[in-house]
């Protein structure tokens, strides 16, 4: 078992500085969401997800997203999430074309309606973003 | 919406391929296994998830695998294809060390039994291929 | 292995067929919203679903539809599809007070959240068709 | 709301015969097991499922087993439940080959891993029963 | 197996007044909601989780509401019975801030968008009841 | 957001005592199968749930382990998981016959498949503790 390198406070630095890349905006709005409700959980959400997780070497960020993606469609319960991760794929360098790619992939691990809601979520966000909803139609 | 371009037997060919390039002797396992209760789903797994959706551009199948074993690992409730999945995840490039990033990750998403149970099925699979269970310890 | 019988064109116009007879404008609905985002995915949905499974003998559409408003109310997290295919079942012959059977059934397998929700998304459908919400107290 | 009928102590004879009459022996071991544990359980699975649910009027136990299959199969966490609800499903009328179509049409909905898991419970059941697994081959 | 001890009548008056007692008006406003679409199913809410199950001796409310919080809030997809419950769990002596715990140790079982859609749930329900959010800041 | 007040060593410790004080025996196994496939991933164990969730003041143990067993029984697909944390909920102070009354209750809110699952694996771990199935009937 790999010895804890870091202190409490390295950790929630790394993981706003992660939170931030990834998520941008938008997870400053969850964190601002919980202030009033469950601060220590926001808390957690900095360190545990972000500054342990997604802060760990050995899988680059567009990977991580594509595996985040992926679950949250399967899932199919997490819909705030999932939109919230499909615009982090598009921060950390996925395409339009290959987030849609995913979700397509959906149908055959969790059925058609998985995939179904997976993609109105991502016509949302990239409508919010000015996107057209298909790259190589363009 | 795109013509479709094949016929039904460049499809099945193609779904044929595909299984074969990312599933190896595991999807002909599967496929052995349906030929007295369902053969005609044998004939559509080929030509849907593989014919259809593996074979598509736009996403790499390394990029396919990570989304396929971070989905069956958040819904937990597919074991035998979580294990081929990460089969085929080492046939189509990714190493030992990312799976099991995918799985770790997956304590965020769908919670620590989930990627509990994903890290486990993954020993088995690794310990089955003669892999040590630990890439960078080595 | 039954061998593919008919080429992609068929399959397609069978699907689209079908999809007309089950799921009437709700259907042509989704294949729309799709139009921009995934048009390749529309397709998908009209040859598979019901192109490949919607249209095999050997179970009639009365009871393809009674499996698909267990399985969607059992699962809980899919509530756009669910009504469209409480619409299905009444489109294929399931009366008003068939369905809200099968839907009560559903607290038994898949506890009594799922089975108010499915309820209460069949009072939605049934009142946007003028039907009262209970058949028998007419 | 319908005024409740009967007493308690109908209600459970009557679960009781429609426990016989759809689960057969594999209704009565279940009830068996749960005498050392939960035996007040035993009686609510008689009472609510058997006596309430199933003996209602307005679908006929035929539709009923297309429901419970369909979600058991889709929701893929109770794979003993499914097994006893495939032969229940050949008890009350439903055939090989309609259980067959049943599973294979969950793959729309909870996607292929479910599908093919409830077909694999299929030929076991089938199996035990002597029946070869595909019906229309013979 | 215990015998059934009570007849219907006295099964439906202890689970009105159980109902009643747990989750108050929410309650009342469900049981109304299914008066047009199945009123047999109100009855069976009353009859069968509050007459039968939350009636039992062994378990004390408080507890009770703990495991429905925590299972709702785990499977993510009842939001509108995960705050009825949430409302109960207040209604039965939890206070805000034990509500707020159990939903942030759904994140180690459900994963973290579970946890905070149930703390999103839960920030409404104390909204409405006018609590602040939170209790030991106060 | 309270600031964190420990630095990652006390975290540790800190979980290790709630780990072992909680899961017992269980857990350290659990430790142990990850050491060659994902050492992280224990100390991730050890830290998070236990270091920071269940160390948290606000929520005793014994209710901590109800929300635990409601939520592993209601999602139903993590066998291995639930039955640590019924032998969890006895080593923290809950009663067989209490154990049993929240995995009953799991029929209302994850319906009887999963209830009934919940029950044999915990008529499982009451036999290897040597304890029979039932108190109250003793």
């Amino acid at each position: 078992m790999t010895l804890p390198r870091t202190n409490e406070h390295e950790r929630f630095e790394r993981g706003l500085r992660a939170l931030s890349e990834i998520d941008g905006h938008a997870g400053e709005k969850v964190v601002a969401q919980l202030a009033d409700i469950a601060p220590d959980f926001a808390r957690y959400l900095i360190e545990f997800p972000f500054g342990d997780i997604y802060s760990r070497p050995g899988l680059d960020l567009r990977s991580r997203e594509i595996a985040t993606i992926a679950a949250l469609a399967a899932l199919g319960n997490a819909a705030p999430q999932l939109k919230v991760h499909i615009e982090a794929g598009l921060n950390v360098g996925l395409s339009r074309d290959e987030i849609v790619e995913i979700l397509i992939q959906m149908a055959v691990y969790a059925g058609f309606p998985a995939a179904l809601n997976g993609l109105f979520a991502a016509k949302e966000v990239f409508a919010a973003r000015g996107l057209s909803g298909q790259e190589r139609a363009a």
